[in-house]
This record gives C-alpha cells, sequence and structure tokens, in this order.
C-alpha cells in the first residue's frame, strides 16, 4: 500500500481554500513544520510555531491570509487551519479498510442482524438478537452482547467487548480494550458482607462518539449509563453505572466519574480528573488535569485542584507546613488581635499625650 | 426474552416482608421513586430520596415501616430496604445464562480439567493443568494459564486474562478486561539497564471476590499476590506483585496499590486512590477519592489527602501560595518574636509609668 | 511440570560467586528470607532486611561478602545480591515455554511474514505486511496489525493488540491487554464540535522495552510515537500520541503522559504520576508518585506534588485553610507592615526619650 499523493490544487479545492503557488504540485503527506519534506504539507494552528515557518521545508504550508503575510512559499490560505489540516488528515491515513461481509471464523447469532455492508472480522462473536447497522466495521476479536446494537457506520477496533444491551448511536468510534456494558459496582453491606446487586440497566451511547483504549463505561444499576453525541472519550477512561455526560463534552486520558455523576455539554475533563459519585457539572466547564471534584459545579468556566510540582526537598517542607495551616492560621488571628492591642495601647498613649 | 414478571405477594416471601397492599399485583421490574412506573417496584434506602416518595409512580414501594406511615401506597415493609433491593435485583437480571458445555470453538488441553456443569465460550483457551470447577462459566475469548483453577461457581466475562499458576475461589466474578497473573513489575538496576527479575509467584484470590473490568492484578515476584474472601474490586483496578489485601476489602476504580503493599479486613478506598509499597493498612480503614497514601495506617477511621477545587484564578493563587508557606511559617515565627519583645517592652513602660 | 532443581555449586558457577558451604546441596527454588525453607535460596539485597537474617531457614543465601561475615551458613557471595537475584529467577521460572510453529487456528495473511522458529498462539491474528522475526513469541488471541513489526526475542502475552504500522524492536515484553498504536486524542474543534483529526503516525519501540498489562501507548498524529531503548512501563499506563520516552526510563503503573511530551533519559515515575502535554523532562528525573507534572524540568533530581495524608477531619481543616491562604498571606503581610509601624514609632518614642 503506497501512500496516496494529491496535487495541492485538488487539496485547495477540497478545502475551498485560496491557493497560492503551484497547483500541480504533488503532495504525498502531512508533516509538522518543523519535519516536513517538500512534498509534504504543513499546517500553522499554533502561533508558538510561526518561528518554524521561516526554515520549514514544507511543500506547501496551510494558512490564515494574515499569517501568509509573512511567508513566501507555497501555501493554502484559509480562516482555520487546524481545522483544515483535520480535514485532510483522512485523505493520507494509512488504516486498513474493512471489507464487507462477516469473516469465516466469526460467528453470529442465528437471530442476530448483521447489514450486508457491515464487516465482522475474525473471530469475532456477535450474540442473540444483535443489530450490526450498515457500514459498521467489528474488529477481530470482539465480542458484541446480546441485543446490543451498533448505529450505521461505527467503527470497532479489534478486541472490544460490549455486554448485553448496549445501544450505540451512529458513527461511534471504539478503541482496542475498551468494554462497554460492564457490571457497575453496586453492593449492600450486610454485616460487613457485601451483597451483589445486579446492574439491570444497560448502556445508551449517542451518535458520533470516540472510545478511547481500555475506556470502560458500565451499564446503569436500573436506568440506562449515557453519553450524549459527539462526546469524546480517551484512553483509559472509568464511566461507572448511571453516569450521564452531554453532548459534546470532552474528556483527556485517565479520567475517572464516580456513579450517577451528570456531566453537562461542551464540557472539557484534562487527564486524570476525577469526579466524587452523584454530583452535577453543568454546560461549558472546564477541568484541569488531575483535578478531584468532590462537589457540583453550577457555573461555566475553569477548575483546579492540587499543589504544584516541586523540588522533593522542598516538597516534603510545603507538606509539613501543610499540616500545620490550621495552627497558622490560629497564631496569625491571634498576632492581629494582639497587635491591635498594642496599637490600642499605643494610640492611647499618644492621645494621652 | 421477556422481561420475568412477579407478583407482589411474591415478593414479599421471598424476602420475608410484610405486605401491604395487593398480593397478586405484577411487578415486571425495579426504578428508582422518581423513574418507576405502575408495573415496577422501587425502594427507599435514603433518606435524601424520601421526597421522591410522595410523587412516585411506582406500582410498590420497599420501606422500612418507619418511612412506610408517611406513604399510602402498596409497599413492602422491611428493615434493610436497599439489601432487600440487591436481593430481588437478580429477579430482573437480563444477564444471559450461560449453557453448560464447552463450545465447539473452545479449546481446551487435553489435560485440563472442566467440570461437565461449566460452561466453556466461544475461543476460550484453557492451557495445559488448568481446572475449571462445577458450573463455572468462563466467556467468549478467554484465557485461562496452565494450571490455574477456578472454583465452582465463579464467571469470567468474555475476553479475561488468567496466566499461569492462578488460583480462584468459588463464586468469582471476573469482568472484561482483567488481567490476573500478569508479570510484576521488577527489576534489578545494573549501570543503569534495567534487568528483569522473573516472577516466579502466582495469584491467590479467595471466594465471593468481584474484579472490575481492565483491572489488573500481578503475580508475586516469589510468593503469591493474596486477594482475600469477598474483597469487592471495581474497574481499572492496578494490584501489584505482593500485595495482600484483606477479607471484605471494597476498592472503587480506578485505585493503585504499589507492590508488597498489606491492607487490611473490612477497608474501604474509594476511587483513584493510590498506595506506596511497603506499607501495611489496618483493618477497617476508609480513605476518601484520590489520596495519596504514603505510610502505614495503624488506626482504624477515615484518611484523605489533597486540596478542594477552586476556579481555576484562585487557585493559581493559592498554589503559589502554598510554595511560600514555608517562608509564611518563618516569618510567622519572626513576627511572633518581635511582638513579643514589643509587647514586653510596652509592658516594662506600662510598669514604669 | 516439577520444579527445577540446581546445586548450590551450579548456581555459584553460573553466577561467578564465591560459593561457602555444600556444593552439592540442591536447590529447587527462591524466597525471602523470612519464607525460605531449606531447599531455597534466599537473598539480603536491602539493609532493612538483614534482622531476618539471623532466623532465616534458607538453605543458602545470596548475600555480599561484608554482610556475609555476621552469617553462619550456606551462602553466595557476590557484590551485588540483588542482581544475581535477578540473573537466578529466570531459572526458576515456571512460565510455559511457546513452541516454535503456528497455531493451527491462528489467521496470518498471505503476505505477512512470520520466521520459522517464531510461535503463534490460538486465534492469534496476523495481518498484511506484518513482520515476526526469530524467536518470537505471540500469545493465543493476539492481534498484529498490517505491517506492524515485531523484533526477534519478543514475547507477546495473549491479548495484545499492535494496531497497523507499529515497530517493535529486540526482545520486548507486553503483557495482555496492552494496546500499542491505538489513534491518538486528536480533534479540531468546529463551533463546539469535535472534527476527528485521522492519526497518520505509528509507533516505534526499541530493544528491550516491557509493556504492562492493560498498558496503551497511541500512534502518533503526523509522526511516530517513540519508546527509546530498555524502557520499562509497567501496567495500565497511558502514553499518548507524539511522546518520546528516552533509554532506560522506567515508570510504575498508572503513569499518563499527555500529547507531544518528551521525557529523558533514565528517568523514574512512581505510580500514578501524570504530565502535562508538550513539556519536556530532561535526563534523571525521579518524580514521586502521583505527582502531577504541568511544567518542563530541566534539572535532574527528584520531584513531587500532592498533600500528605491526614486523618479526615484534619484534613478537612487544612483544606479549607489552603483556601484562605491568599488571605492568610496577605494578613501576614499586613501584620509585618503594622508591626514594623509599631516598632518604629516605639523607637521613635525611645529615640524622643
Amino acid at each position: 500500500m503506497t501512500a496516496p499523493v494529491f496535487t495541492l490544487g485538488q487539496l485547495a479545492e477540497r478545502l475551498g481554500a485560496t491557493l497560492r503557488g503551484a497547483a500541480d504540485k504533488p503532495i504525498s503527506g502531512l508533516a509538522t513544520l518543523h519535519e516536513a519534506g517538500p512534498g509534504q504539507l504543513s499546517f500553522l494552528a499554533n502561533p508558538q510555531y510561526r518561528k518554524f515557518l521561516a526554515e520549514t521545508r514544507a511543500g506547501a504550508v496551510l494558512l490564515t491570509p494574515a499569517d501568509a503575510e509573512g511567508y513566501a512559499g507555497d501555501a493554502l490560505l484559509i480562516a482555520n487551519p487546524y481545522l483544515a489540516y483535520a480535514q485532510l488528515s483522512h485523505l493520507f491515513d494509512r488504516k486498513p479498510q474493512p471489507l464487507a461481509g462477516v469473516h469465516p471464523t466469526a460467528l453470529v447469532a442465528a437471530d442476530a442482524q448483521v447489514d450486508t455492508s457491515a464487516s465482522i472480522g475474525a473471530y469475532a462473536v456477535i450474540e442473540s438478537g444483535a443489530l450490526i447497522g450498515a457500514g459498521v466495521s467489528v474488529g477481530a476479536h470482539c465480542f458484541v452482547g446480546a441485543r446490543s446494537v451498533i448505529g450505521e457506520g461505527g467503527w470497532l477496533a479489534p478486541r472490544v467487548t460490549l455486554y448485553h444491551d448496549v445501544k450505540i448511536g451512529k458513527r461511534v468510534v471504539i478503541q482496542s480494550g475498551a468494554v462497554i456494558g460492564g457490571e457497575g459496582f453496586g453492593f449492600a453491606n450486610e454485616k460487613g458482607v457485601w451483597q451483589k446487586i445486579a446492574q439491570i440497566g444497560g448502556v445508551t451511547i449517542g451518535d458520533d462518539v470516540e472510545i478511547g483504549a481500555n475506556t470502560t463505561i458500565d451499564r446503569g444499576a436500573l436506568a440506562d449509563t449515557l453519553i450524549g453525541n459527539g462526546v469524546k472519550l480517551d484512553n483509559q477512561i472509568m464511566i461507572a453505572h448511571n453516569v450521564q455526560v452531554g453532548d459534546h463534552t470532552a474528556m483527556a486520558a485517565c479520567c475517572g466519574i464516580s456513579g450517577s455523576t451528570r456531566i453537562g455539554k461542551h464540557c472539557m475533563l484534562a487527564g486524570g480528573v476525577g469526579l466524587v459519585g452523584h454530583i452535577e457539572i453543568c454546560d461549558g466547564v472546564f477541568i484541569t488535569g488531575m483535578t478531584m471534584v468532590t462537589r457540583s459545579i453550577t457555573e461555566p468556566g475553569a477548575y483546579s485542584s492540587g499543589t504544584a510540582m516541586q523540588p522533593a526537598a522542598e516538597w516534603k517542607k510545603s507538606v509539613a507546613r501543610i499540616r500545620q495551616l490550621d495552627d497558622m492560621a490560629r497564631r496569625l488571628q491571634q498576632l492581629e488581635k494582639r497587635l491591635a492591642a498594642v496599637t490600642s495601647a499605643g494610640n492611647a498613649s499618644s492621645d494621652d499625650a
């Protein structure tokens, strides 16, 4: 499989960009300004990288008209170069294209329905009553549980597990190792012994969702765990039972969302953020990396917790001081009182004088 | 598969609950007070939800006798409604029931022993010397390594890996993607290069244990990693080599337990808790979410670390101040000394006056 | 499979250690000083465990010559007992040895190349153009994507996923559930909707690397994600797209490295460390557990963040005080000014007197 080649003119046309330079210049790939060679297209999205523009060897660059003024080489001028790069990136993707049809080694239950345009990979197992939509690709070694549904255009990497009664919308991408519909962590404590609560809800996932490698989304205890449209979940994220994630919210890797918590629309969680259970996060919230969220958020905006990294020796002092902080606060208050007493005594003397 | 239907009378009898209302009312499911319809049973366990009782449309409610006084609808009266809900939940679980027998595509080593009542799923691989007990269900795509043992009544979801020499007790549930017996992280450093230490111990897991999706439990370096009876581990937990977890301890998702650490019985770790290696946690400890545990705990009780979430702008100030904390503490001490000097000077003056 | 037996003399010869005691004493295993029996060899590496030497029942002990002076039993004297233990550990490993050849159920693409000395496990899938080197073992249920390469001597546990265009060096060990080459988390935001960026880079992994269970290493957005020689990654680590990890760096479990970050050589990250994206960590850095790293590190040394665990009631006070810290700092400054004023006023009076 050789890399595809396009001309700069073809790419300009595809994007609706203004072409500056040789329309017939062949472009065989994409690369950063720093790494691109003469046959590659690059882009300038982050102003920090403007310095690389002068010395780039790229065959052409995606630029805003404003940035293009300072650049003499071939260019495609467009309002949002990063979005343009996103659009072109798919042209150069060497990800293997699935072939329609059921691999001879795949096991599809007699009463499961697989669209004829779908691709079912080697050793995949599709259980009773499952529905696989048009153009769906189910990778090798995937397991699709009873009555689960994958909407049209979905793509499951090899080795994805869907338990039973998992409903997935259209054009959903799920990376390898993800587990959707595992049994939520629910137990009733009876004299110190944990008694299991069957998790009889399912999982409902909207359209255009991405789910990262080894991410887990548990089924609901009673009703379904809900993931909205356009939600993007990175790798190794944990979504507990009964969680609801609003449309177009994105989470970076290693976030953990505890049971029954509801997250609004258009939120962004950086990596390693943890949310306690049974809270609510409103729309438009941004949470910085590794923040511990123990209460609801009712106002859009950015939120953080944690302490800054220090050299370990200094950090040990900070840590010790934090443990003394309550004592320090009391001593500070004492000082204020005592100083006020001294000052007022002094004032009195002055007045007396 | 249609949902099962029970009468309220049948459910009362099964629980030993006092029935108040129509014994022949059909109940086809469970739901929260908020979401239940006329054919569903609900429950009141958390006093916070008492407000939903007045307006619930549930066909009947599991209640304590005390709470039932304020409720006019059909009810099942019982001392512990949450435990009763846990017990009934299994009646309404649509989780597919495994069929006894070895799937024709499963590969079972000639010298492995599989009880005739066990179920071995499609494409499962059972290696030499393994023992699969009565009533065990091994899901599709599972791998059971050499000489590993699964006690009676165990249930492995699809796609679980047990390495060799993993001993699992009775009635153990393991969710998809879990890896038990992976090689612990052990290396000796030789002039900057890490030399691997073979992990020659195994893993021993007690009875009635639950292991969540994508959780990993490493084999011991020399002796076995040990998980006690009744331990409940949520998803994406990491248990390193030589760890010991006491009976009936529960951990929520994303906890990480470093090598050779020992955790007592009846402990609870909330999500994202991390324990350093080679420490000991006594029985009856509760650790709140995302706590960093760097030393042993010798007294039962609740423990925490970390800072509270703040709006990011305020947080930046807090973070900067924490780095100045050692300096602040010294200045506070200075102030105390100086004020004491002033005060004693002032006192002297007063005395003089 | 019975445990192998060696004589003490054989072990001494293999290590180049000085034998003290019976050369023909049979040794059938390794154990800690505390747990070893008469047929087992133990070792003293950590001075903390010297106290166990007096009462050990071990058949022999690996010791430095200095430590051997205080021990009367049979011993193997060597400069680095821990390294010696690492070397001997492989002799007693009961890990099943793979047999050369392709399992009849494995699916190998017609144009994939598998060395005749390699072992391909049951139900493994090897895609078009893949190259499997000499002596490589690919476990059951593994998936090796198109054009991916596994260098000689590699060992993949059952159920590992390599996507397409993943290049792996020699003698690389990958534990079960690991996912290499998953699609990096890249999206361009278009009016609140995330547009996917195809991840057209691959992953390049050096020689002698270890990758833990359920660890994920994403493919690059444009160029490859790079893992250097001798890197050791524990379980459930997340390496995002475009990350570069320098030679001989080790990370304990649950670390998360955000996109485009570069980590130097010979670094050590303890468990649960998180690194923000687009930063650089120099060679020789040690980061303690659960540290949040939000900026580049340019000096070798140890770094930390976070607060120390406290009993929850005390912690609540600390947390509240941290939120007041900016206010406290201002009040402290006020006090200093006021006290200076008082003192100078006092001085003035004295001068006046």
